[in-house]
């Protein structure tokens, strides 16, 4: 974090004037005892901003939700976990409705007020009788604790994911919450999980929209697991205005300072999404510098985060440089391999496209803890680009290799 | 095989006037005693065509072979496994250079008439004072039998891969062999693996090349395993015109049934690479039609066919069509949720973007032999594309882990 952002308690519950709850539906299964229904909520009036998939195959919550977003600020969000309502046809758009209806029947709110996000299994009805009946419980669930709603959104995840921050906006103190899940097909740009940002600032429409599109690009578009791509992603931001500061508009005096703290939030869920893979062990940092464009410099981070053989050689801490190099090659960005040069955790492994001849156990130190840095400099540019990635485990292979049957068997 | 195509015995010595050798050189590890240099040779005078990797990190017998070719015809072709010689640097480049002197001078030929492969690991230096001195004993091994180059251009490559085949032009049979290597790195759009062809044909320069280019098109770049595209790979066609057929030329008598004949070797090669990919267990043909054009088509195919989940899901015997779905949907195709329908290996599994309800032991029946069909119908249009891919294997990340750490310790 940031010098002027400061971590503080209390999740999505730390910004003033927000609730949440969660209860257990046994959506993936009537059987297991498990919150997979969460509820965030705002006491005021609300500005609000959205990133959902980019995916031409979306669940039905995301088209819903988008479609309420156009015409309403969102009072409050409902998401389930266990089920992700994508590829249901009709019947899914309805089910999507319906737990808006309830929702907003039970909070006195407008139907276009709340939006609805669902993550799990695909293609499988969302068992919405086991729902809709409990949503007045769920209402009555809210409080001033977030943490029951960071658990009821998990799925593969091993751990709930929350964090909320303070920062000064003039004088006034400002806070930010939000609660966030990884843990499969995550895959940049298209806001790759599920992420609920609530926030006590009182800001602009404009501002917020623009603030929210730009921590995505430089927080959740900048992370990958599997390289999948998901139906449901969804990061949502509501803005209530109970901090009290003077209203923060395009541009405008307190933009900057509260980008920043946004960002931050968002950054640090992201990191913690990928260190939550399913299965991974490693949280990679891969730098790229020296290209001939910002484009490129892309290019080459996504070609070495998502290639297969690369993650393969960080899970079994072997310091792989010609498979980096090669994915470099094929990035679709203008290399000259013969500028190249690779750090792995500061330690030079790649100098002028040939072995540095480091000592090899220094380098295989340098990739085998769970955290570490790949910097690669094309030595052509100044275009630069950063990305968040894992490694990739037998266990990760062998924990997707049955999700449908497994589900379609209970 | 078409009707008009023959699958005979030999290999590459099947072609008229083409001899093979092998040997071996200890250039991975001196301990072990496997084939790991091989030698094609043509008696006679050829006109030949070769396609090599696109990946602009390329090891040095590939921009050497390709600058060879642009004034010479290939009368040999020198090849190693157990070392990429790719970022290696000039040092590289000297002892591709070396490997091709030696082997021009051993059978008289000029230096650029020898073409000089490589395959192995990448950024380890050529060990070419293991080579050099035993290339009079490889040409001394030159025989009728192309087994033992089959044998000695493996790798991780479990089994090796040889095919020859006769095809009438007019009145007279005429001879295609080949051999190949996979297993890593194996991506189409760059003739991801070593291929050697030999053919007794007479053709024209310009109908041999244009026949090379439409069969890789055709076979090589339509498989995967791992997303990855390799330093070294390479296609490289001889035809010596020893059959005594009328010599064909571009678009002229005879050109279409050799045109068949070659990319049915290639094409059958091809799957045998996949299937034969590091620990994979399926060959699995991904069909997209009715696509909006033929390049959405092969969007959709890449994009399911390199999906980590759909390929884990296949690894499981899983029937999981919402992956399968959603990678459709991320391709950068167009689509419509609501009119694709998915079949796997002839049974339906999605209709109008829905679960078919199909018995969930037929689809598991269905996509737990070791090869079936995926066919995707995107009801758009006319656009077609065939790929072929693999399962991805807990066992498959193993072997990947640590082959550099291994390498090096020796």
């Amino acid at each position: 974090m940031g010098k002027k952002v400061k971590v503080i308690e209390g999740g999505v519950c730390a910004p003033q004037g927000f609730k949440a709850g969660a209860i257990a539906c046994g959506i993936k299964n009537p059987a297991v005892e498990r919150l997979d229904l969460a509820l965030i909520y705002s006491d005021f009036p609300t500005v609000g901003a959205a990133v959902y998939t980019q995916n031409q195959v979306c669940a039905a919550p995301v088209r819903l939700s988008a479609s309420y977003l156009k015409s309403a600020e969102p009072r409050a969000i409902i998401a389930n976990s266990g089920n992700a309502n994508a590829c249901t046809g009709p019947e899914g758009l309805i089910n999507a409705r319906t737990m808006t209806a309830a929702t907003a029947k039970a909070l006195g709110l407008k139907q276009r007020e709340v939006q609805v996000c669902s993550t799990g299994i695909i293609g499988v009805p969302l068992p919405i009788d086991r729902i809709e009946p409990r949503i007045p419980e769920l209402v009555a669930s809210l409080g001033c604790e977030g943490e029951g709603a960071a658990r009821a959104i998990m799925t593969s995840d091993t751990r709930p994911k929350e964090i909320a921050v303070q920062v000064k906006i003039g004088d006034v103190k400002v806070r930010i919450g939000a609660i966030a899940k990884g843990a499969g097909m995550i895959n940049p740009h298209m806001a790759t999980m599920l992420c609920f940002v609530t926030t006590d600032v009182a800001i602009s429409k404009a501002e917020i929209v623009a603030a929210t599109k730009e921590a995505v690009d430089l927080s959740f578009n900048r992370i990958t697991v599997d390289g999948d791509m998901s139906t449901n992603d969804t990061v949502i931001v509501m803005a209530n205005g109970q901090a009290g500061n003077k209203t923060i508009t395009r541009g405008g005096e307190g933009s900057a300072e509260f980008r920043e703290a946004l960002t931050e939030v968002m950054l640090e869920l992201a990191k913690r999404i990928v260190s939550d893979g399913e299965r991974v062990t490693k949280l990679v940092e891969v730098q790229v510098r020296g290209a001939a464009s910002n484009l490129d410099a892309e290019r080459v981070a996504r070609a070495v985060a998502n290639s297969k053989l690369v993650k393969c050689s960080w899970n079994g801490n072997d310091p792989n440089w010609g498979r980096i190099l090669h994915a470099v090659g094929y990035s679709g960005a203008r290399v000259k391999e013969e500028m190249v040069n690779i750090h792995l955790n500061g330690v030079i492994v790649t100098q002028n496209g040939l072995s540095a001849n480091t000592d090899g156990e220094k380098l295989i130190a340098a990739v085998s803890g769970p955290e570490f840095t790949v910097c690669i400099d094309l030595n052509l540019g100044r275009g630069a680009f950063t990305i968040y990635t894992s490694d990739l485990s037998p266990e990760y292979v062998d924990f997707n290799r049955t999700e449908y049957s497994a589900v379609k068997k209970k």
